[in-house]
Order: C-alpha cells, then sequence, then structure tokens
C-alpha cells in the first residue's frame, strides 16, 4: 500500500553498478542483490572481462557473494575493438551489453580504446547492431575536467547517427548539455546515478576537501544537477537509474592520490524515494528505478517487493568485512525514509 | 651574475604567507625566513590576531621560530567592524596591513565579517584610509566554488569607490575576470600564488584527487591560468608575488575532511625562476617577487641575494618536525631549477 509513509518499489533495477572482485565482491555484492532485482555489473575488474571464460567465471563468483537467488546480476564484457562476429553471437546470452570506456578516463580504464574514431569502432558496433546487444559508454574525453562529457557529446552524436540501430546508453550523464543530445535521437538512453541528482562540484570541495563524493564524470554544477533531477524526477522513458556506485577501499579514497568512485548501493533506494517525495513525484520513482529499463533493455525482472517508510535512516559510518571497509556517501547522515521490508519471490 | 644557467632575485618578499603557530611555526617558519627578505604574516591562527598584546606576542614567536634575523616578519591584523581609529593608530607601526575575511569562505575565518555592506565596513576603513594602512580582502562570496571569485567581483568595486585612497589588495587571484576590475581601479592591487600560476582544477580532480592541491580560493580553468600567468610574467606593476603557502598536517589533508592550503614556501623561488625562464621573461622576476611590493607597500626590505642555478631539485615528501608532517606542492617531483646561495646582510 502507498500511503504518504509508505511507498512500494516494485523489481528494483541498478543499470550500472560495479560490483568488484574477492573480498570487495562479497562485502558490496549482498547489498545490491537484497534490495534489487537485478543490476548491469561493469566489466573493469582487474583484469577487464574481455573473455567468455573470465564472464562466466566473474558471474559465478558474483553469484556465489550475494547470497540471493532472488538477484539477477546481468554483465557486461569490457568494449575492445578486436572482438568478432562470433565471439559476440557466443557470449550473447550471457551478457546485457558491452561497456566502452575511452583509454584513461576513469577507474580501472587503461585498457580502454584509444581513438574513438568511428571507423575503428566500426565491425564490432556493426556485429552489436546485428545481434541486438546494447552499448554502454563511459562518455567523457581527456579534456578539462567540468568539459570531459561535453567535449564527448559529438562522439555520441557520431555513434547514434553511424549505428541507428545500436542502442547506445550513454552513461551516469553528468551535464544539462547530454540532455538536448539525449532527446535528439532515437536510440540514444542515459543512466543517472544517485550522486548526480544529490551532490554538485560543492560538495566535493566547497567546504572542506571530501573523496567520498569525488568520482568521474564528476558533480557539476547546480544548474546540472537541476536539469538532472527534472529529467529522472519525470521518469523521462529514456532514463534510468544506474548508481555507479564504485566502492574503493577507505585508505585509497583519503590519502594523497584518491581513487574516484561514490558507494552507494545500500542509500540509493532511500535517497531516491526521499528525493522524489519531496518533489511530490514518487508516483514516478518505479518507472526510473525498473519499469523504463526493463523497456529500454527487454529486461523482465525477479519480482521482488521493496517498501520503504518515513522513518529516520541513519547512514553508517562505513560498511566492513574482512579487510574491506567501504565509506558510503552520507555517511552518519540522516535520511528521511527507511527500507521496511523486502518481499522476493519466495514470498509470493 | 645572471645567465642562462644563474639568476640572483634579490630581497624576494612573499607578500601573503601562514605560519600558523607553535611546532608548525617552527617547522615552517624557518623555510621562509631563510630565502625570503620578509613576508606578509596572516592573522588567522587561533584565535586570530585582534589584539595588540596578541600581536606582539605572535611577532616574538615568530621571530624565535626564524632563526635569522635577516628576515623581517610583516604582521597584519585580522578585520573587525569595531576596531576604533585610536586602536589602529597605535598599532599602525607593528603591522603592514589589515586582513579582511568574509565569515566562513577558508580556515580559521569563522570570526570573519558577516557582511560585506560598505557602511557596515565603513568606520573601520574610513580610520585605515586616513591612518594609511592597506586592507587586504580575501575576496570569495559562498555561492558556488568556481563562481565565488568572481561574484566578489562588484565588493572589490563597491569598496574601490568608497574608500579611493584605501591600498586594496586583492588576494590570491584566481580568476581571469579579476583582472579586468584591477586594471579598472587605481587603488586595487593583487596577488598571485604559486599554485594558481601553475595549476588547474584538472591537478585536483583531473586525474586521482589530490588534496595537497585544494586551496581556496580554488584553482580554476585553464584559461584563468594562464590570464594569471600573462599578468605574473609581465611583472603588471600591481601584482605582487604572495605564496599563500598554508601548511597543514599531513593527516588533515589526507582524510574525509581535508583541510584547504597549499603548502609552497620551500619550493617558490625554484618554481618561479623555472616558470619565468621557460617563458622567457627572467627579467621580470625580481620585480614580481620583490620590487612591485617594495612599491606597493613602501617597503624596504633587508637587503638579501638568493642565487638559483638551472639544477634538478627534487623536492622532499614532506617537512617534518617533531609531530608535525607537511606535504608541499609538486612533492617527490624534479624542479628545473636550485637554490645554491643565499647571501644576507652579514655577507656584504
Amino acid at each position: 500500500m502507498n500511503n504518504k509513509n509508505s511507498f512500494i518499489i516494485d523489481s528494483p533495477l541498478d543499470m550500472h553498478l560495479h560490483l568488484r572482485d574477492d573480498d570487495m565482491l562479497k562485502l558490496v555484492a549482498p547489498l545490491t542483490s537484497k534490495y534489487f532485482s537485478a543490476a548491469l555489473v561493469m566489466p573493469n575488474i582487474i583484469p577487464p572481462i574481455t573473455t567468455k571464460e573470465a564472464l562466466l567465471s566473474y558471474k559465478q563468483r558474483i553469484k556465489e557473494a550475494c547470497k540471493n537467488d532472488s538477484f539477477s546480476p546481468q554483465l557486461t564484457i569490457f568494449f575492445q575493438t578486436d572482438y568478432s562476429y562470433e565471439f559476440l553471437k557466443d557470449i550473447k546470452d550471457e551478457i546485457i551489453a558491452v561497456k566502452l570506456y575511452p583509454f584513461g578516463v576513469t577507474t580501472n580504464s587503461e585498457t580502454g580504446v584509444a581513438s574513438m574514431d568511428v571507423d575503428i569502432l566500426r565491425p564490432v558496433l556493426e556485429s552489436m547492431e546485428k545481434l541486438e546487444i546494447p552499448l554502454c559508454v563511459h562518455g567523457e574525453t581527456k579534456g578539462f575536467i567540468m568539459d570531459r562529457e561535453k567535449e564527448f557529446l559529438p562522439i555520441y552524436e557520431s555513434l547514434a547517427i553511424n549505428f541507428p540501430k545500436l542502442k547506445i546508453i550513454m552513461e551516469h550523464i553528468s551535464s544539462e548539455e547530454s540532455i538536448t543530445l539525449l532527446e535528439k535521437y532515437d536510440n540514444l538512453y542515459a543512466t543517472i546515478t544517485v550522486h548526480h541528482l544529490m551532490l554538485t562540484l560543492d560538495d566535493v570541495l566547497g567546504g572542506m576537501l571530501n573523496p567520498h563524493t569525488f568520482c568521474k564524470p564528476v558533480v557539476k554544477k547546480p544548474t546540472d544537477k537541476e536539469a538532472l533531477r527534472k529529467l529522472a524526477l519525470c521518469a523521462h522513458e529514456k532514463v534510468m537509474f544506474g548508481s555507479d556506485s564504485a566502492p574503493h577501499q577507505k585508505e585509497a579514497k583519503e590519502c594523497h592520490d584518491g581513487a574516484a568512485g561514490v558507494f552507494t548501493s545500500p542509500i540509493a533506494l532511500q535517497v531516491l524515494t526521499q528525493l522524489f517525495e519531496e518533489n511530490g513525484k514518487l508516483e514516478n520513482l518505479n518507472a526510473f528505478v525498473s519499469l523504463n529499463a526493463q523497456k529500454i533493455y527487454n529486461l523482465i525482472p525477479t519480482k521482488k517487493q521493496i517498501e520503504l517508510i518515513k522513518e529516520d535512516f541513519r547512514v553508517p559510518q562505513s560498511y566492513q568485512y574482512k579487510n574491506e571497509e567501504v565509506v558510503p556517501l552520507f555517511a552518519e547522515q540522516t535520511l528521511s525514509w527507511s527500507i521496511k521490508s523486502v518481499k522476493d519471490k519466495d514470498d509470493y
């Protein structure tokens, strides 16, 4: 029952997630698998997922770490220019998309593509078009930090024009200018994170320096945040929730050389419910966190109902497992919505 | 002798310096006093310098920490709206300027002025005009981090118009727009730091997050850096070198709540020599680091000659004294100019 103090999200989907590996995987996977029906899992572990063997093995490790068969990990492979049609056809049923990283733009992207020249990418992208495999893109150049996404837009445009049957997902869009392009081409879609809806550069370095809000693409201006909020709150049919939750060891964030990534998995649904409620748009939340992605990816999620209630939720200082310790966004702050219960397939 | 491999700076002056207190003072003061003739010392220690007793006591502590009587600390007091003409007259010979901080804009500015309304500031500023005491200003609003200096420019303009005989120093200017205003009013001057000449926001968070390049005002866009370089390299007569070298404990920078400030005292002259040489402007370096400030502040420095040679200087990982450890800008990087020798007054 949805009333002003309670809200049910049906089968939430996180369409951009980093689960890492080893103990970190064991720490973070249950924090997603408990509350989400499925998640699109990024392939930029070390080494990145580029073979069928690595893919199947990683999927198995994820399933073991999740401890929850009502959660379905949707894997991706790391774009390489030499993937053959046969290779892609062979793995098609094991992946939901291929993820493209330009070289060196974010965490573990050192094996990303060196050139975004359409003709270099063409063979693989044409194969993907034929096989109907979507392309997820980290769309940033190596220019000035505040302009990287904007500078990448002509590349998105060129991809959209050259591969009209390819579904292209502009991942974690962070700037107002991306929205105009998103609306211009039928085959462009986008994910939006919690942190790009909630933060600006002021939250990184406007007061003290907060490494736990530092990510790529960096959170931007207040006008960018407002434009993204508008898009998410109306549950624009071309946008989906993708947390880009990206855990790093506390020590790898709080140091002289801090890693990029904001960890939001265990707080995402609470923050989104709070945001949509405060803006009087709760009726659009299910589209943003589930229905839109179902349509865009033709994904039929495992049924799962998350009941949120309007009760304070104190965000933990950190989440720990063995030697891994990860600090979430809004650590030690209080959110106004909590998760009350989860009904998964065994409850129906 | 100045040739292409050797350069002499006469009586360098650092017109914006944080020396802190206690063990930190003992660590950093000698790193400035050895190579500079004088420095304008900021009053935002804890508690800030607002009385004659505190001023004289701090000056004494600085002199003891400097261990060098060829260095002359030029003290400032922390602007308060209730300073009387008599108070300012009484301390005039002990200070070089009054420093104004808007409330809460940077480290230890919690006792800064709550309003920049000219009429609230008028009594003190009119006293300073009469007594010919310059005003140093941290010119930032509390707006979006990248716009704070730009948003403060109308306040500088209002001060310049309302107090035409007051020398107003726009401290650590960081954006292109400030230069236009600087040139518009005869009574506006500016300091420029090493880090605003060398860094952009990319050096803070374009790659990994580097807390040792985080400061207020934050380093900005490449176009801002270029505009500031142009101004410094021509040794514009209204600009002076002011390092804003602002030491913090390593642990206070590399944490979840990092302090703002870049520590540059021990590398400033080497970096500036390298910058001016690479741009073919060594002939302007003495004006930028000494002569301009002498004219603007009517300051006659203790004579001191610093000879720099074109030899690699490996910047230390950190500087330490007892429990204090401070990481300098460009730690563990190699600069192309080193300090070869210092001649102070005893050598003449």
